[in-house]
């Protein structure tokens, strides 16, 4: 497998860890969600370049803890977060919409 | 770092080498990203549960070589491959929404 395939491999197991403790494996309850990224992503939220937007993602789990948020939306917050702490993505425009879900079937 | 810190360093770094090529390195030509799929999704893309939605997927990239992709809409298209080829994803209903980008600043 290619670094790329086992990078979304790990990505998935992280997900899954903490989506199949209760309830529906391809969902992650907020709480869930908030605990993840408190425990998985911990350096990140440290070293982020805009301590307001972390804020305003980790504040906004607070306010709706009883909704759930699926594998595609996790990635796209990951992805968010990812995007104010990593040196490359110095001087970057990012983009906020978040994956919607409900359509398709495999 | 922990573990799903290091898969997004990975993924930042195989973006990272296929957008630095040429023009904007926050950007990826849509040929650099189905030279990407095809170099480091392969296994994904050959074990595709749904090969016209890969197929749509690289389709569309091929109708539309002209636009560029961000890191955002990498990672939702690599997403969006992955939930089609991981077994843990059988039976599961995909989001299919791509973000867009332009807002704010870091």
């Amino acid at each position: 497998m290619s670094k790329l395939e086992t990078a979304m491999d790990t990505i998935i197991d992280v997900f899954k860890y903490y989506s199949s403790k209760e309830g529906d494996k391809f969902k992650l309850s907020r709480l869930e969600l908030k605990n993840l990224l408190r425990g998985e992503l911990n350096s990140y939220l440290q070293t982020s370049r805009d301590r307001t937007k972390v804020d305003e993602i980790m504040l906004d789990l607070d306010s709706n803890l009883d909704g759930t948020v699926s594998f595609e939306e996790f990635v796209s917050l990951v992805t968010q977060l990812t995007v104010h702490s990593s040196g490359f993505f110095q001087g970057y425009t990012p983009c906020y919409q978040v994956p919607r879900c409900g359509v398709g079937k495999i």
